[in-house]
């Protein structure tokens, strides 16, 4: 492996590698292709093995360390781990693994943005099962904003409506009403968050379905964005920053199924997508057990 | 392994294997056992790498082999490949690997229910979106009823309604109408299907609301009542069908997950669970790769 051969060295025409169990990630690579547009983007979503959520941590930290082996090979100057579950289990162990290559994951950055915007530090985090399970943002946010009230709640249908492309309407409300008026008790307004923090890379799709269902007052934010402020960040403060072409490039990878890939995909980076577009990859090829 | 050692020896007493990729067979499951209560069970779902339904044929068919092996050496007299991706894709290479084990699938039984519960020959197919796609369905029931109209329709939000226990109520009619009003317009009566085959382990759930939301005249069948009736035959004619136990044990193994497999399990098998009556077992250990 390139990795192990070569010593790192970053340039600013690498590109930055961004990794996900599969095309959820798409709504954190939105964010940085607005926030640097200038810079050459290589996604990597493990169709073939997603959803990590519901898979053991070892297996979970194996599957991360593979796919960013493979961004890593590709030379890229940073990696983004833009999966909660990979972020909430691997961090550490790809940190380590890649160091000095910078790490970045989404929950961190999410923890932060939802404290930023609380204004009664009542925060309600909605995620998969497992993140919930895990507790790594409600310890993430608390670490930040010691007498906050977070609220945790599992929102797994969200998933299956943000990949089937039902982003508005009565059975995506029927949903949200399901799931959150047991957040938001009538009667009891004193006791309802005021964030809602989007904790799982599907559910920013159905951000405006939930601005319309909780009406004005609730501020709804997720890691994208200032997963994007504080990669730029980093990219400055390591002179790593881009300046040489107005638009850069973005290569997309994938596991397994490059027309569901683009599908799905299209609806999470809000764009177009062909199965063209898609490159399949192996990360666990026969000889490697 | 014993399966190499020892030849095939069936006796009544053994029991008989039943293999899923999570929880959704337990719904076949659940006709194995009112149809043949005296029966020893032992039914494996591999819940660390579900679904099955976006892999490659190669995984499912190398997946599907390892979980039937270790069926195989705890001795079954025969198996029940309880997922339909697996009975679509893996059901030779098992036949051909197990012989003389009996190996029965899902699919042809679910087919034969169809065509024998159509009246005009309309049958809509409902599955995940691989089983759709891969049309072993619709080739199933027109090899059987060389007439028939078949439509297929790929329903995966019924999956994650059934994961999640929600099998009445708005929400689940909201998504039967957005799936169905196009297979059942309105006006067109003619051309309605008049039977629905489920053609998805995790969907019987959904079989009462289905009914009230189409009404009455709408055949519904599924592949479970069918793969019972199949096994009954199977076990009678090799002189293998239990007499001597007025009811049976039933063994439930996982892959990852007991709680999970428990808690969501329950829905399918109609009866509690609880995280203790689940053993884990590991069917990709490091040194098998």
């Amino acid at each position: 492996m390139q990795a192990a051969k070569t010593p790192y060295q970053a340039t600013r025409e690498a590109p930055i590698g961004v990794f996900d169990s599969g095309v959820g990630g798409l709504t954190v690579l939105r964010a940085l292709l607005e926030r640097l547009p200038r810079e050459d983007f290589v996604y990597l979503g493990d169709t073939a093995r997603l959803p990590y959520g519901t898979k053991s941590a070892g297996s979970i930290r194996q599957y991360s360390l593979q796919a960013a082996r493979l961004l890593h090979e590709r030379g890229v100057k940073c990696l983004v781990v833009a999966c909660n579950t990979a972020s909430a289990i691997a961090l550490d162990a790809l940190t380590q693994e890649f160091a000095p290559v910078p790490v970045l994951g989404v929950l961190e950055p999410g923890a932060a943005a939802a404290c930023r915007a609380t204004r009664r530090g009542r925060i309600a985090v909605l995620a998969t099962e497992s993140t919930v399970r895990g507790g790594a943002y409600q310890a993430a946010i608390t670490r930040r904003l010691p007498g906050a009230v977070v609220t945790a709640r599992a929102c797994p249908l969200f998933v299956a409506l943000a990949e089937e492309g039902w982003t508005d309407g009565p059975v995506v409300e029927g949903v949200i009403h399901r799931y959150l008026d047991g957040v938001f008790v009538e009667g009891a307004e004193d006791s309802h968050p005021d964030t809602l923090l989007l904790g799982c890379t599907h559910f920013p799709v159905l951000a405006p379905a939930l601005a319309q269902v909780l009406g004005p007052g609730i501020a709804i934010v997720d890691s994208a964005a200032t997963t994007a402020a504080a990669l730029a960040e980093v990219l400055d403060s390591r002179g790593l920053a881009r300046s040489d072409q107005p638009q850069g490039r973005v290569t997309l990878l994938a596991t397994d199924g490059a027309e569901r890939f683009a599908r799905v995909g299209a609806v999470f980076l809000g764009r177009p997508l062909a199965a063209e577009d898609v490159e399949i990859v192996d990360l666990a090829p026969a000889s490697v057990a």
